[in-house]
């Protein structure tokens, strides 16, 4: 049996990635492409109490930002191990809101955790395991962000100061731009355009 | 004011952990010095809820090893960041059941998870933080086991199979060999000798 495809979706708060995950699932089903959807933080029951926790605004405790990181990668491990591997393995194809990139972006290039930490505990974690396909959907962080607001309450990353997402969206754009495996996608044009775009990048990847 | 001090007791299932901490808790109280007492995993209200997730025998989903590593220093850093460092910046003291020995010990030894992967992210997470004195109550592993499981219920951890056990014990020693702040306690003798040698330690850390 052939081995599945994983297909990720990246990209900031309010840069679209719903709306562009309905447009990768109706051009699998369209080609008759069984697939599953996960997203990150979660996907697991375990996975889940995770993103619970790591989500949450209202804590008590202060969160630091290594527990921020650990969790992150528990809840991938978790994911990977459960999920997106069996799910290959079998001939399903996933599609991810989210994986290892935005861990890149928020814990390195936001948190400013060092690559070399970053590069251990994704090693340790991930064992190689990497998305075939990334859309990244880029878009300047303040355009996102109001977009996020307006459609309601923000979690507790979401409420970071703008500096850290700057540094978010300069780290996705650094990342991108050195592995052929993420495609960027202008997620500041019409949707219209954004959606034509990414069935472009699809019909590449498929062919 | 004078920083409070850290000391931890560590060891094997079955070790006399428990019987030890009311023998250094007893001792601190007659010297008048004012502590608090940790356990790990857990400690705060997020660490006990790793806790639960990482002990926890009944899960549907595969618990990854890396998984449990990351859980155990995340729980970790909430609890150095939320309830040791703020003790001991008061004066206070902290008398630790388990701390990163055990990882060092069960993840490190036991998992087999390299070296370097440990160092990295007890670097991180630790920032070069130790305990003061460690009691590592040696015991050999055949014998723990064999108190633990007349006193009930064992957890996942503790339902390993004994090279498991093996390799646990092994770098418990190693470790203890190679840190002066690491003292070894034959936790096969009597009670009554177990007890003053832990005393004994006491005493001259104090002094």
């Amino acid at each position: 049996m052939t081995q599945g495809k994983f297909i990720v979706v990246e990209g900031m708060e309010g840069a679209g990635k719903s709306s562009a995950i309905h447009v990768i699932t109706d051009y699998l089903s369209q080609q008759n492409i069984s697939f599953i959807q996960t997203r990150e933080p979660g996907g697991t029951k375990l996975a889940e109490q995770l993103r619970d926790i790591v989500k949450s605004a209202d804590h008590q405790e202060t969160i630091t930002q290594e527990t921020e990181l650990l969790l992150m990668y528990a809840s991938r491990s978790q994911l990977l191990a459960n999920v997106i591997q069996p799910a290959l393995a079998n001939g399903t194809w996933v599609i991810g809101d989210r994986h290892d990139l935005s861990s890149r972006a928020y814990q390195g290039g936001g948190r400013q955790i060092a690559d070399e930490v970053m590069n251990t505990i994704a090693d340790v974690t991930l064992k190689g395991f990497k998305p075939d396909l990334t859309l990244y959907l880029d878009i300047a962080p303040s355009i996102g962000l109001a977009r996020a607001r307006a459609r309601g309450a923000l979690d507790r990353i979401e409420l970071e100061q703008m500096d850290f997402f700057e540094r978010v969206h300069q780290k996705y754009q650094s990342l991108a731009a050195e592995d052929e495996t993420i495609v960027s996608i202008d997620a500041c044009q019409e949707m219209s355009k954004v959606h034509q775009d990414i069935k472009q990048a699809l019909a590449q990847f498929v062919a």
